[in-house]
């Protein structure tokens, strides 16, 4: 089972890919969750302790250097496109109540030289997690599907797209869906979320002709609250979590049988 | 005049540079708004006839050949890295009610080869825009700095980082304050937006200590409720136009006198 979340920032992409990677955790299945996201800490969602001091794996310039033949920051020409990951899971994996945890970094651009071995190592690991893992692997992204490609759009068993009420967001959705068609991957399905009236998730599903609903997920205030108070997020609302749980029920259909840990 | 503006994807940069954008405009000065925030459409917000269809900078194959001598989508070794910049922004930007525009686009990452000549070229022409302009600039950014570098550091005269009620855009601020330190980036303020309580804004100034606050913008439904209507968001909300005013006079002593149009 491989779950890839994307859509605008700010629509709450972390939020699902916590609650969605507790829920398949503690239902027995070995999951592996990957933040793809610079700009979110799916890690401190998850009550990961110490979550800002995880190294993510682009910051591993040794590690970049080893496998890719290429000093990060020097504009290398040569480096190799295929650098052996298949080991890099089980050396780099943090883990916490059951659920693994990959943090992948951010490619940096411009201004220092040429930072493609980065990028390209991230990339064959995202291939390796998705196209040769048996686990639940739930990939939390940027706005894009830029850690996709033709060659991993048939492991992804679902694409969902975050969308909140607000029309940034669905221009981000439509921006993903053809991206997502541009390289063949056909399951892709909306979430709703901070749904706070009937006219909201209707401008929604309006707004969004040809999109699949997967679910709509309720604006709580009570998460706002517990993330100022900084209490654990995946504890303070039933109301989005029964949400989740909906989401869960409705991907199991494809998900193969809980790998035990 | 050289603003940038950065902060967590979905805080409200866009927002904040668009209505900056339109007072600027509106005093007399000449505007050049860059949106380099392919998550965001900072054309749209500014009213622009048609914003979808602006094709970004980084989209057009040809230019980017044209001034790198790289191919876009080829792993070209060798291409210009100081590509000619400085007569595209005359033939580049779209003006609407007195505001030019660029939008810079996407440096694609990962899968399907190197894509460093647009970036090279967006670089070359966001350094040209701050260094060699007389315009107000106004950057609206991704959630980091990725565009600014030490070359470009001095020529910022305000970074402003937005932050909401929420751990997750303090952390970013954090990290951004960091690489604008890293890069001699002196001027950072902080600007909070959604704020709904007093409480909340003791929130963001108690957990960001060591940052310049520049103004708060309070939380505002209508203009929810105007971009669910699609109604123009600049004119949707008298309350958070004048606080964007009061952000407007507190740079002003950084600012040269109009240029003339």
């Amino acid at each position: 089972m491989k779950i890839a979340i994307s859509g605008k920032g700010g629509v709450g992409k972390t939020l699902l890919a916590s609650m969605l990677s507790k829920i398949f955790a503690e239902s027995g299945y070995s999951v592996i969750a990957i933040d793809a996201d610079p700009d979110s800490n799916l890690a401190a969602n998850l009550g990961f302790p110490q979550a800002e001091e995880i190294t993510p794996i682009s910051e591993m310039k040794e590690l970049v250097e080893e496998r890719t033949g290429a000093k990060p920051g020097k504009t290398e020409i040569y480096f190799k496109l295929n650098p052996k990951v298949d080991d890099l899971p089980e050396k780099y994996c943090r883990e916490h109540n059951g659920i693994k945890l990959m943090v992948m970094g951010q490619v940096k651009r411009g201004g220092s030289g040429c930072y493609c071995p980065e990028n390209v190592l991230l990339q064959a690991l995202v291939n390796h997690l998705l196209l040769a893992r048996n686990e639940v692997v739930i990939l939390d992204m940027e706005a894009g599907i830029e850690h996709l490609g033709r060659g991993t759009a048939r492991a992804v068993d679902k694409l969902i797209v975050v969308v909140e009420p607000g029309r940034r967001s669905l221009e981000t959705a439509c921006r993903i869906g053809k991206l997502a068609q541009d390289i063949g991957l056909q399951n892709v399905a909306v979430v709703g979320n901070k749904i706070r009236s009937k006219s909201e998730k209707e401008f929604l599903i309006s707004n969004l002709p040809g999109f699949e609903f997967l679910s709509f997920i309720p604006y709580d205030q009570a998460i706002v609250d517990a993330d100022l108070a900084n209490l654990p997020i995946l504890d303070s609302s039933q109301r989005i979590m029964a949400a989740v749980k909906d989401i869960y029920q409705a991907l199991l259909p494809t998900a193969e049988a809980p790998v035990t840990n």
